[in-house]
């Protein structure tokens, strides 16, 4: 668990893209970013106050959180100089960066002394349990795509917010690393020992109240090969009672393998849905989230009300025109 | 890759049931086993002889394996003993054991001293690529399996063991602790990372002659929600050109897990295959193989027969009724 709220750190980025997790917690958990940190020849910028190291403790932040990917693989020593004097100015410094914070012998010997935290999100900090397959209490959604990168994560993202904003209750449930930035808490899948992987989901997502909501991160796809196995641990420790298809129609092939093309709708919902049922009988696919951002606004919407007449299930694109749909899909459950 | 042949220890096993991991080495592997070692109280015998260090150094010995399950989850002093004199007469060691030979000190420090090897076949010594889902040359063939244990990696080995005998090119691909230690190599897959487990089965089972056969070992079940995803990592990492199903008839219960009935073979046909053609289009079910031993002979031989006629497939119990029927599928493919 990351203390909150943050210092968002964006170093030198050499542009916005560069800042994705900064604005991922700006975005969905701005109450946790009382501020940005930027550097001489810093080309990001979030709209946050600029604030050093002082201004941002007096604001109350705890964590330095490296929001920004570093060039390289190297962690600079310009980036250094801040991040020792942030653990001698007292907070922890959270990372999803590749080279680990912990592997650099400055910072470890400066967080000992001086008493704070490394937070290396790629890096499970539990020991999971194995799986053991009994029913939990309160409900869960799960989000597959049809490929990587397909939305799964802000779709359920965008869910949680709605359905705060509604008064339901929900708990985003992080299965990456940008996600554990955001939300501070989490399992980072990808990085779990295989026979863990359903248990560490079982244990992100613990019995709750029956109106309970968890909304489950996604990951990979069952159709892409070199991740498949990481989404079939999500949606056997995960026994989702909702399932949300997630695509993105105009993408050629399966993300980084050429030779595979992706699934139709139809044939993930047909694939997905026996192997939820395995875990969770009752599980139903509830909706369909399509990432409509390489189309007109007339395609999208055209393109979505063909899937729902299709597929009688209702489709947004939650970002472009909100996730009121998959809400209220789990609303009626 | 474990230098053979092997000293087999069978320290002071309480039975033959705690030997398992040194008789399948025997069954399978007898070229590599030059004799066995006991220790005083020892209740388990493999029926080869009984060598001391010296013995079996002269008969050629590379490797004390320990071939034994031990009390309580400690390496005894009594043991201690006999692996830190066998790292000093010039074995390498190599376990499969939950408590691992480096995290002992002393071994370690013998070890380093003498330049032998610890061999701790439960953890990855390899950096595995992701997938890439390239296709390969040459043909693989994985066994899955209705619920874990049910005997897919009997059935790999004898298929292999029957293609050698033929004159075919086969390999048995080891992806648990007993084929590791029983082969000398492979992928201890259950402890690899997430991200990196279709890729470890790519790199088992790289290109080779269009007509040499990779006998994968399966893990897990597709329907076993706490391995799942090792599962569908071998699909997919594995692309087979063919599947073998394997099902034990009389389990009540998916193993350790009450809640859970088995699928049918039909099910699991059905579920495997489309899931097989994502990475490997022309992926056929091949065969059936039933582990019959709580069965009488004449139950075995009809519930194989009725097997046959409802999936048009050839089945047999492969440690009962040999595996020549599976082998001749993949001789005809």
């Amino acid at each position: 668990m990351i203390e909150t709220p943050y210092l968002l750190f964006l170093g030198d980025a050499p542009d916005q893209l560069a800042a994705k997790v900064a604005i991922g917690i700006k975005d969905w958990r701005p109450e946790n970013a009382v501020g940005q940190y930027r550097m001489d020849g810093c080309k990001a910028d979030l709209g946050l106050t600029d604030m050093d190291l002082a201004e941002a403790k007096a604001a109350g932040a705890k964590t330095l959180v490296i929001g920004v990917a570093n060039r390289g693989g190297v962690i600079s020593q310009a980036w250094k100089k801040v991040l020792v004097t942030a653990l001698e100015e007292g907070f922890d410094l959270a990372s999803g960066l590749h080279n680990l914070l912990r592997d650099e012998p400055d910072l470890v010997a400066v967080a000992e002394a001086t008493g704070r935290k490394l937070h290396d999100v790629r890096i499970p900090s539990v020991k999971y349990p194995i799986a053991n397959g009994e029913k939990r209490t309160g409900k869960r959604c799960l989000a597959v795509g049809t490929d990587c990168s397909v939305g799964k994560m802000y779709t359920a993202l965008a869910m949680d917010a709605e359905m705060r904003e509604r008064g339901m209750k929900s708990t985003f449930r992080a299965t990456g690393q940008t996600g554990i930035l955001i939300t501070g808490d989490g399992v980072p899948l990808d990085a779990v020992i295989a026979d863990f992987m359903a248990g560490s989901i079982e244990w992100l997502t613990p019995d709750n109240e029956e109106d309970h909501w968890d909304l489950i991160e996604g990951q990979g796809s069952l159709f892409h090969v070199s991740y498949s196995g990481v989404t079939m641990a999500l949606i056997h420790g995960g026994a989702p009672d909702a399932l949300i298809l997630c695509h993105e129609p105009t993408r050629e092939h399966m993300r980084g393998l050429p030779g595979y093309k992706l699934p139709s709708l139809e044939t993930l919902r047909d694939t997905a849905l026996p192997l939820a049922h395995v875990a969770n009988p009752d599980c139903k696919v509830v909706g369909v989230s399509v990432n409509t951002q390489h189309m007109s606004e007339e395609d999208a919407r055209s393109y979505l009300a063909k899937i729902e007449a299709e597929m009688g299930l209702p489709a947004t694109d939650p970002f472009r025109f909100g996730s009121g749909k998959l809400v209220d899909a789990l609303a009626a459950f």
